[in-house]
């Protein structure tokens, strides 16, 4: 039998064939493991199951708000244990980036950081000193003439901005980044994720890609974006874990950001779940603006609820 | 002699024949009458050589955190008489574009404002209602459990949102901007200009439009902006104004603004002057991204000082 198209779990056969297809999971967090705080059903069973058959579980988000460290403390509030090693954000991506790609120095080279602790907190680990972010000073009304960080001149030991997803984005913090991009010949632009909205509670609220955006705009700069469903947060993953790309399943909620992920790093195989933003039409749409997954379900449990059934 | 090229104004003769060859004068303002609040040399004299010779002065602006009434002061402090009505601002234009091309109905309809008060002030003296803008409770950290401006609903009555620049911008702004523009059907979304940035005292700082670019992408909405080189602009003004555009000069220190403002709305000539941001090489640029002026010169005044010498 020729399949084409997406195959939707939704018998036990199809669901022990998935599981059965590949040896390590990356899956994408909100929209598919929970939303905001809430765990969506069967979601710890699923993940145990897959631990009980030896499978490699990653998670790997273009959240870059929180640390690595703050996410496992995330999953132990819903009882699930997982390591700090098991989790990607594109904060930690895109301090890897500055690390291995960028090969700043660490304890000399300095990082200006547009986004929250999920960008500094990894940078700090890697012994890279970040400027900006949450720093108080930054809440102040901008004022070019007092600004702590114009006022004696920029920092020449700043070569790079990460930029990322800022609830605390005000004028202060635009314009002192776009004095550093200005630096086109010595200071690098590192955009965290693409992603131009994000999903709450019914809403649609402006994501990273959109703040990122208007510091290209100002700064008339292309950042290298290192979150999905760029290749670089990939290659990380497959390099830190030893993974054999054609046993690796990406899971994810969005057809353009996590399938596209998982079809463009060539992966065996993407699960996409419609716990998230996209619709059963969307995945079954051949003409879109997106790839199609190699399966799809109504939600990552039911691998669970239908083996175990 | 055919004259190929802009013409330098740096002779009697010469100034004398622009002074001819035009019965009107749009100014930019900033960067060619002043420089923040340091007016420069010979304006005032320039401006009333000018009136003397019974040519109509208006002063076009794509700065919309200030009103025509606000610029009509700055203009009163450095000693220069200005009605409103010589004054355009994106702000205004903004709000002729709500009126006379999306004919809102006053008392009726709303807007909400991104952006400061040129804006809503303009709004208000053509009977619309405004939301958002300079609120101070868009200044609370946004919660979208808790912003009176989400709890109850998006106000039906909102048909346009504007948005211009704010430097109070904030994710609070940004988010529920965002909500009305997702109302791809009801709201219409108009920017004021489309400047990324503007100089201040030897710094570059974000402009308009790099604060419209972030709603553009998280909205995946492109605005009609109003302001310079935007022929609604200069629509709006000819109009109300009664000009012949053949015996009008555009001055400006920004080509591709100010000067192409002037070429592509048809004006009878434009002059760039040196005091903002352009050069004298770019001014000569024949196959650079930016319409060539027909004049340029050193400095406004110079008309005044060539031609009373």
């Amino acid at each position: 039998m020729t399949l084409t198209g997406p195959i939707k779990i939704k018998s036990k056969a199809v669901a022990q064939e998935f599981l059965d297809s590949f040896d390590s999971f990356l899956f994408d967090c909100d929209g598919v493991l929970w939303l905001g705080s809430h765990l969506l059903p069967s979601i710890k069973e699923t993940l145990k199951l897959l631990t009980d058959l030896g499978k490699k579980l990653i998670f790997v988000t273009n959240n870059s708000t929180k640390s690595r460290a703050a996410y496992t403390k995330k999953f132990a509030g819903f009882g699930i244990e997982v390591s700090e090693d098991q989790i990607f954000t594109s904060g930690y991506a895109s301090a890897v980036y500055v690390r291995d790609f960028l090969k700043l120095q660490p304890g000399k080279d300095k990082v200006w950081v547009f986004g929250e602790s999920g960008i500094s907190e990894e940078l700090s680990l890697m012994g890279y000193e970040s400027l900006g972010g949450g720093d108080p000073r930054l809440d102040e009304t901008f004022d070019f003439k007092t600004s702590p960080f114009l006022v004696n001149g920029l920092d020449p030991d700043v070569h790079c901005v990460v930029a990322g997803l800022d609830t605390k984005v005000n004028y202060h913090r635009l314009a002192v980044s776009l004095q550093y991009l200005q630096k086109e010949d010595s200071v690098h632009f590192v955009g965290t994720n693409v992603d131009s909205t994000f999903p709450q509670k019914g809403f649609i609220f402006p994501g990273a890609g959109s703040t990122i955006a208007s510091l290209a705009c100002s700064s008339g700069r292309t950042p290298v974006y290192c979150g999905k469903p760029n290749i670089n947060m990939l290659n990380t993953i497959v390099s830190a874990k030893n993974l054999d790309k054609s046993k690796c399943c990406m899971v994810g909620d969005r057809l353009n950001t996590d399938i596209r992920f998982g079809v463009e790093g060539s992966l065996g195989g993407t699960l996409l779940v419609l716990t998230g933003i996209e619709t059963e039409e969307r995945a079954l749409e051949e003409d879109g603006d997106h790839p199609q997954p190699k399966y799809y379900a109504e939600k990552l449990g039911d691998v669970y609820e239908l083996t175990s059934s």
